[in-house]
């Protein structure tokens, strides 16, 4: 039985070494608390990274910053599902998958929850075409190859929110998702990895994201086309998932590039991926490379 | 001015850490040299990575096992650029891509030269799909980011070969590059990095590709859509590539999905990658996981 629900990993009032703890309110969004200023007290764990937590420490903490759950040398190749929303699907037009979609962003596009900006490159800034996708995150706990659906879910260990921004112009020119998903920062994570026990199936989660405080997505996970097992069992086939590998498991409808009008990502946007069952909100704010 | 033209890492006969060292006879291609048992003497360098080999120990030692330039841990997410030379393009029917078509792998498929097998998993043995493509792979030095065409080969350390392992069935089924070329063992890499200061442009590389004794491709590298500069400087804009980071560059014409006959990779096979000025040849011995 898991001695947590869920955990952040976070720069403490205390120090500046990245600890990882379980916040004390279990009703806290610790996204929104950490974007309001308000306090964000935590029991913190003996480990130093949430693959391997240890113990209660039995003392707490306050929280100056928080972090992506996991660090860029915890992720290695991150691993992306593209269509895999029904509805979603629809909207960009095109046909269903039969098999899940595969992308990668490599680890160097892993970064932090606000205060951390969301920067866009100058690269790409002229091409006016920064985009958003809320996402849940299943985070693989231990190393998992040629498994089945029926065991997929004893080697996952929870779940967060991620956004995974994206260059329109650059994706479609060529039709290449890596290439346009994958710069410095492109990929937010947070705030808290909730503890697997916690959800008994990843249908019941909902996701929502906001654009400068309006929701422009919005779904249940209900609407996934490849559920969470089977995601893993897929990309396990004859390849290993180390632990700390992040699964990315696509964006419900209503990303700006499709919108009537389109609404783009731009220099001083807001945007929250919000994910229930305690992940909370992720927020990050968007800043143009000059 | 680089104190080496070509380094290996290898097991020595002398222990069983990985050693970095120059080959003492810069005639002799070490992948041949490998397979056939002949010794290959090695000037031994005092560091444990080809990025950082630090100083000449003045010692020699013998090869008893080639491994791959570089470690799993140091090449994070390897780069690959499809569909990159003309006559490849023609050969898949393709329209010829407008900027570099970039897919990845994972680190965890990184393998070594012979003796280490070329395992096609379980999972894709059934497909009867398993394509080999001969590859010229450029090695990062130092940090790349947004860096021009013209300061590109400053943060090249040299170049190598691969075989870019496919499984066609999956690759085609779905248009997904990324999961049919990612399993254990689907980016054998080596046997020598070629120091950069050794080719004045990769236009005057050779590389050619042979299947149990038969040459299947063949080509001069000057028939690249995009050169190696614009590859580094392309994959730089917004996004760090770390030192190690490996870029495989396209396969020529010749792959076994578009042959008459087609001629796919199977149990038993010996598939070799040769590239030119001191690269050497690459060994795959095809094993089809039971």
């Amino acid at each position: 039985m898991s001695t947590w629900s869920r955990l952040i990993r976070f720069v403490p009032a205390s120090g500046s070494t990245p600890v990882i703890g379980e916040p004390c309110d279990p009703a806290q969004d610790v996204g929104l608390a950490s974007f309001a200023g308000d306090p964000i007290e935590v029991d913190t764990f003996t480990g130093s990274s949430i693959l391997d937590p240890g113990e209660r420490t039995g003392t707490k903490d306050k929280v100056k910053t928080i972090l992506s759950p996991l660090a860029q040398s915890e992720v290695g190749t991150i691993r992306c599902i593209g269509l895999n929303y029904l509805r979603h699907a629809e909207e960009v037009k095109m046909a269903l998958p039969e098999v899940p979609v595969l992308f990668m962003k490599p680890s160097t596009s892993l970064a932090d929850p606000y205060p951390a900006p969301t920067v866009i490159p100058k690269a790409f800034v002229q091409d006016q075409a920064a985009d958003y996708e809320s996402e849940l995150v299943i985070v693989i706990g231990k190393a998992a190859k040629n498994v089945s659906e029926q065991d997929a879910l004893d080697y996952v260990l929870g779940y967060t929110a991620a956004n995974d921004v994206s260059s329109r112009r650059a994706q479609f020119a060529q039709s290449q998702w890596c290439y346009s998903k994958s710069f410095d920062g492109a990929c937010p994570v947070g705030p808290a990895v909730v503890n697997k026990e916690q959800v008994k199936s990843i249908a019941e989660l909902k996701i929502r994201g906001t654009l400068n405080g309006k929701t422009v997505q919005e779904s249940g996970l209900d609407d996934l086309i490849f559920s969470a097992p089977k995601i893993v069992s897929f990309l396990s086939q004859g390849t290993t998932l180390p632990p700390g590998t992040i699964i990315l498991t696509g964006t419900p409808a209503g990303v700006g590039w499709s919108s009537e009008p389109q609404t783009l990502l731009k220099d001083g946007d807001d945007f929250r991926v919000f994910v229930s069952h305690g992940v909370g909100t992720l927020i990050n704010q968007v800043v143009e490379e000059k």
